[in-house]
C-alpha cells in the first residue's frame, strides 16, 4: 500500500516560518475500523517516532487487501515540543510560553455543558450502531464550534488551535493509540481505561496502569471519556451498551532515548493489536503468546512517587523493575550544607512495597524534586486492579 | 514599633544552600485583627516589595498604641520565582521544574473531602464568633495532616512543602492581601470576592475585577473560599452569617518594573484599608475621598483576551486605559512569511467594546500568543457586576 | 520595482519542519553598488523588521530607474531567535542549545591563517578596483572551504551552517546594515567603524559608538574588518588606499518593543544613507539637515556598565538620556535579606560623568546583574572619539 | 583529622537569599604542598561531589601525621549551576542570564598586560624557589586589583565576582584538581597539560587528552598557563626551570548521573596522586599498578565531534569505547519531513578512525546538534600526543 500523505499547518511563527504535522493515511481495500496513532506529544519522548516509521515500512509492504478500514499515523505530532531545547536536553513537556503540559490541553466533550444523561434517554429504542452515530454527530457538531472561536478576531491561545487540529484527525476513530515514554527512565507499560482491560493483552506488555482516576484533559481521556460516560448512562437506564472504541497510551522506554527493545515491543504490540482488532491480516498474527499474555494491572491511584526530602545527590538507588518490600532502602541522598557541617548521607526507605517502575534521569535534586516511582500492589485480599 | 523578624526555610537545594522567607510581624498594644500581606509570588511582579518596604518604614514609626492586633508582612515571598532568570528577564511565573503556575498551587479546604454543609448544620445554635472559631479549628486541624505527608519518607513535591509554609502564616488571619502586578503591562486594579465589594473602596483604586468565577487554587481563593462556602451554607439554613474575613489580590502596575505611582497607590490604599478596618489609627485617615470612591467592577468572566491570529510583530496598538468601541482597531500585525510573498499588515479590531487594561510586554508574537486584554462592560440594562 | 523574493532553508529540525530566511532583492535599471540589510539577529530586537517592511513598501513604489545597483533585505534573519520564548519574553539573544550569542558567531577572514600583509605586497602596482576584486576573490575562495565542512559526514554545529547562509548573501556587498535594538531599553544610535565616521551623518542619529575595540565575530565586524586590515597594510606599504565599503549596526530603540519613533528614524536614516551613497534617487533627499548633522561619537571602550552590588529591586533610577555628573545618584537598590534585619536602601552613584544610554528592562536584579549603561565622554582636552 | 569548615558567600540574590560555597580544609602536622579540589562547576556534573564526600570521610579518618601540607575541598562549587533546572534536567552549563559557559570565565594572569618575558629576565640569577615566590607575588598582587573593581559603585558582572572568590582559594596552591563529567555520556578520562604527562599515571585512568590547544579562560588553564608561560620564557633565556605545579581536569562519567564506578575511580586516582605527590601517607599507596599504568594520550585538536547533518532521531549508534575504522557506520538518523515524503534513514559513517568517547544524552537532534565524539589517533609514524 502507498499511503496518502498530507501536511497540516499547526503554527505560524513570528518569523514567518510555519510548523506542521504530517499524516500518513493507509486505506485498505475494504471498509472497516479507523485506527489513529501519534507519537512524541511530549518533546523528549521520541521512541514512538521509530515505532511509526517501522509501521509505515510494514504497511507499505502489505497489500491493500490485508487492511480493512484505515490507519492514520502521525509521527512528531508536536513540533514545538520535539524541537525545544534547554542546553542539550529536550525540555518539551511544558509549553515554555504558558507552562501548560502538552498532554493536559485537550478538548473533552464530557466537560462541556452538553447533557449526556439526557441524550442517553432519547436513544433507548435504538441499536448501538445508531446510538454511536448519533453521539458522534453530537460530538463533532460541538467540536465545530471551536473553529468559530479560532477564527474570531480575538483569536485563541496556541494550545486551543493546536488541539483542534490534532483532535480533528481522531474524533471519528475507533482506536486511538498515543505513544509516550517516561520523561525520565522507565520500562515499557501501558495506560488502560476501566472496562477495556481485555484488549490490553494484544500489546504483549507485562504491566498496565488502570485509569481509576484521571489527570484531566489528556489526549487518551479526551477521546474515550465521553463514550465511557455514555455507556454508563445507558447502563443506568438498563440498556447496557458497549461500543468498540478504545484509547491507549503506550509508555515505551525512557526520555531522550531511542531504545531498540522498546521500539521492537511497540511495533510488535501495535501490529498484534491491529490484527486482534481484525483490521490487519498478517500471517502468524495474532502471535501465539497473546492468548496466555498476562498484564498485571496497577491502579493509577496506587502509583507512589518519592520526592527528595532534602536537596542532594542521589546514589545507591534501586534498579528499574526491582520489587521492594516495605522499609527497604530505595536510595541514599548525599546532603550538602552551608552551615559548617560535614556532608551527610540520608537513607530513604520504602513506605510500602511495590515495583520500581520509573527513575529520575537527573540524580541531582533540590528539595521536593522527583526521585523515583513505585507501582504499589493492592492490599492482600483485593484483586489488584 | 519594632517588628519581630523571623526567617522560615522553604527550600534546601542540591548545592546545600537554602532559600527562606522572612516575616516582619508588628504587634499592637491592644489585641485585634490580624492582617497578612505578601508580595512577589510571581517572580516578575516586584512592585509589592517596595510597598511592603514602605509599610515597614511606616509601621516602625508608629507607636504601638496606634495598632490594634497585628500585621504580618512578607516581601519576596517566593525566592525561586524572584531569582529565576531567562536571559535578563524574570521568567518566574511558572516553576521551571514542573510548569506549575506559582499561584495555582495552594491548599483549599473547600476541595478536601470535608463536608461544610454538614458542619453548618451543627452550628445553628451558635454565635458567629463561636462558629468562626469552630470552623477555623477544623481548617487548622485538616491543614496539619499536610505536615505528615511532608515529613513522610516519600516526601512531597516542592510546591506542597512551599504552600504549607506560606499558608501556615495566614490561615488564622482576618485580612489577607496578596500584592501582584501584571505579567505584562497594566494599570492598578484589584480582584474582589463577591459580597466583599463594600470594603474595596478603601484601596482607592478605580477598577476592580469581581471573582464571579475562580482560577482554582490561587492564594486569595485558598484563604477565603471555605469561608464563603460556609456563609452560603448557613444562609441556606436560614441563618445568614457574615464573617469579617477578607482576601484581596492587588494588581499594581507592570512586570519587571518598580513603578513609583503604583507603589504610592499601593501604600496609600493598604494604609487606608487598615485604618478603615480599625486596625491602624493614623491622623487624617481614612482619607476623605474614601467615602466618595467609586470602584468600577467588571466580572472576571468579562475579561476578554486577544491572541495573535498569525505570528507577527505588533504595531499601532491601542494604549492602556483606552475605551474602545466594537469594531475599533486594537492593533496591527506585521505578518512575515517564507512563501515568497511580500510581508503584510493585518488589522485586528475589537469584537466588543471595553477598556484596554493589559498589554503584552513582548510585541513579537507567535500565532496564539497573547497581545492584549479588555475589560468588557456588562450588557446595557444589567448592572455592571 | 517588484522585488525578487527567495527563501533559503537554514535549519531542518528534529520534527521534520524547517526554518528559512527570506530575501527581498530589488535590482535597479543601472548597475551600481550592492546594499545588504538585515534585521532581528537577536530575538527580542524586532524594530528592524518594521523598518525593512517600510523599505520594501518604499522601494516597491519606486521606478527601477531610481535605483542604481541592488538592495537586498532580510527581515527576521534569525528565526530561532525570533521565535524563542521563555514565559512571554523573547529570550533569543543566546542559542539555548550552546549558550552562544547569535551575534558572536560569524566568520572573519582576518582570523583565518591567510596573510593579508603578504597579499598587500603583491598588489602595490594595481589600481584600487583591481585590488578590491582580487581581495574579494580571496575572501570568497576561502569562504567556500566552509561549505566542504558543512557537507562532510561529521557535519558542523548549527551556528556554522547558519552563518554560512547569512554571510553568503553579503560578502560581496558594498554596504552592510544590521539593524539591532537594545536587549533592554535605549534610545537610537549606531555603531561606527573607525575611518567611516564621515558617512555616519546620513543616518541622522545624534549618537554613535566608535569601534575602537571589537567584541569579536560580530556580523558587522566579520564583513568590514578584513578590508580595514587590508587598508592598513597598504598604508604601511605607503600605498594608502580607501575602499568604499561600509558596515553599520543601527541600534533602534528597546527590546520586545515596536517603537514607532525608532521605526521612523530607522527608515529615514537608511533612505537618506542610500541616497547619500548614490544608490537611490528620491526627490528631497538627501535631507537638507544632513549637511549640518552632528553625530556625537563615544569610544566603545568608554561605555560604562553598572552592575548591582547586591541583589535587590531597582528604584528611583535616572531616565534615559540624562546627562549625569560624577557622584550623582544613578539609582537606589531596595535590598532584602534573610538574616533578621530590616530591608535597606542602597544609593548607587556615578563613578564618572556621562549620558545614560541604556537601562535594564528588569528592575529586579541578583548581585552582579546589569542595571544601566553610561556613555562616558573623553577626558577634557581630548577630542571625544 | 578534623577539617576546618568555612562558608564563603558568592551571591546575594534579589530575594535577599544568599548562595555560598563551603570549603573543607584539612591541615597536616607538617608543612608541605597545598592541593585544591573542587567539583560540580557545571551544573549537571555531579560525580565529583561524591568523590569529595569520600575524600572528606577518608581524610577525617587519617591522623594528621599522615598529611604534609593541606588539602582544600569544595563540593558544589557553583550553586547557581547545581540548582538550575529546565524541566527535570540540569541545564547549568551556561549562565541563563548571559549565556556564558561557567568554565570559560576565569582570570588568566597571562592575558593581562603583564610582561612575563620581561619578568623572566629579572630572575635569571635566582633559585627556582625564589622565582616561584616572586612570580606568585606578582600574580597575587595583580589579582588584588580585581577586588577594587568588585567593590566599585559600578560593580562587576556576577561571573567576575564569582571567579574572584573561587580563584582566591587556589592561586597559591601547588596542585589543582577540577572534577567534571561529560555534559552527555562518557567514560572516565583526564585533561593533561603538556609537560605534565608524567604525573598523569597516578590517576590510574586509561585515557588522557593533551591540551595542545586551549579553550580559553577555563579553570585549569587559568591556574597553570601563567606558570607554563614563565617556564617557557626561562627556557628561552637558557635557564630551563620546572615548577612542581599541576592542574588537572578529571572527567568522571556522565552528566546528571552518580555513577558508582566513576566515583570509585575518582577517589582511587586522587588518593593515589596525593600519595604520589608525597602529601599523603597511606599504607599500600601508591598502588602497585601505578608504575605500569599507561595513559593513552590524544591531542585536544584530535577530538572529532559529529553534528547532525539533518534534524532527526538518532538510532543504531555505536557504543561508548568502540574503536571505529574509517568509513564504519557511526549512527543512523531517522529523518522526518513536512513535504509529503516518507520518513527516511540516513547513515552517518566515520570520516577517520578513532575511539568513541562521548555520546549525546539526547537522541533527538535538530540539524547541527551534537551526536557523538571520537578521539582520533595521530597519523601512523607520529607518536600519539
Amino acid at each position: 500500500m502507498i499511503p496518502e500523505i498530507s501536511s497540516l499547518e499547526i503554527a505560524h511563527l513570528a518569523s514567518g516560518d510555519t510548523l506542521s504535522i504530517q499524516v500518513y493515511k493507509f486505506r485498505g481495500k475494504n471498509p472497516g475500523q479507523k485506527a489513529y496513532l501519534q507519537a512524541n506529544l511530549h518533546g523528549a519522548e521520541i521512541v514512538g517516532n521509530a515505532v511509526i516509521y517501522q509501521l509505515i515500512e510494514l504497511l507499505s509492504e502489505l497489500d491493500e487487501t490485508q487492511l480493512d478500514g484505515e490507519i492514520w499515523l502521525v509521527p512528531a505530532c508536536n513540533p514545538f515540543g520535539t524541537n525545544q531545547r534547554s542546553h542539550h536536553f529536550s525540555s518539551g513537556r511544558y509549553n515554555p510560553y504558558d507552562g501548560q503540559d502538552w498532554n493536559r490541553i485537550f478538548w473533552d466533550y464530557e466537560k462541556t455543558e452538553e447533557d449526556i444523561a439526557a441524550f442517553a434517554k432519547t436513544q433507548l429504542d435504538l441499536e448501538p450502531d445508531e446510538i454511536r452515530k448519533n453521539f458522534l454527530d453530537r460530538i463533532l457538531q460541538k467540536f465545530q464550534t471551536l473553529r468559530q472561536e479560532i477564527e474570531s478576531p480575538s483569536g485563541v491561545p496556541y494550545s486551543d488551535r493546536y488541539r483542534y487540529v490534532l483532535q480533528s484527525l481522531c474524533l471519528d476513530a475507533d482506536y486511538v493509540i498515543d505513544i509516550h515514554s517516561s520523561t525520565n527512565r522507565s520500562f515499557d507499560y501501558l495506560y488502560c481505561f476501566q472496562t477495556r482491560e481485555e484488549s490490553a493483552k494484544y500489546f504483549l506488555l507485562n504491566y498496565g496502569i488502570l485509569l481509576n482516576e484521571y489527570d484531566g484533559d489528556a489526549f487518551d481521556e479526551a477521546f474515550l471519556k465521553p463514550w465511557l460516560a455514555l455507556e454508563l448512562e445507558l447502563t443506568k437506564l438498563e440498556k447496557p451498551t458497549f461500543f468498540d472504541l478504545e484509547s491507549w497510551t503506550l509508555e515505551l522506554g525512557s526520555g531522550m532515548e531511542m531504545n531498540a527493545d522498546s521500539v521492537y515491543r511497540g511495533v510488535r504490540g501495535i501490529k498484534n493489536y491491529l490484527v486482534g482488532k481484525e483490521m490487519l491480516k498478517i500471517s502468524g498474527f495474532p502471535l501465539v503468546q497473546t492468548a496466555s499474555q498476562k498484564v498485571e494491572f496497577f491502579r493509577k491511584s496506587h502509583i507512589k512517587k518519592y520526592y527528595a526530602p532534602r536537596g542532594g545527590l542521589v546514589r545507591s538507588r534501586v534498579l528499574l523493575g526491582t520489587i521492594v518490600k516495605p522499609g527497604k532502602l530505595l536510595y541514599q541522598l548525599l546532603v550538602l550544607n552551608k552551615t559548617g557541617e560535614p556532608p551527610e548521607i540520608l537513607d530513604v526507605c520504602a513506605e510500602r512495597g511495590g515495583i520500581v517502575f520509573d527513575l529520575s534521569t537527573n540524580q541531582a535534586v533540590n528539595q521536593g524534586e522527583y526521585v523515583l516511582g513505585l507501582l504499589e500492589r493492592a492490599e492482600s485480599g483485593a484483586a489488584n486492579p
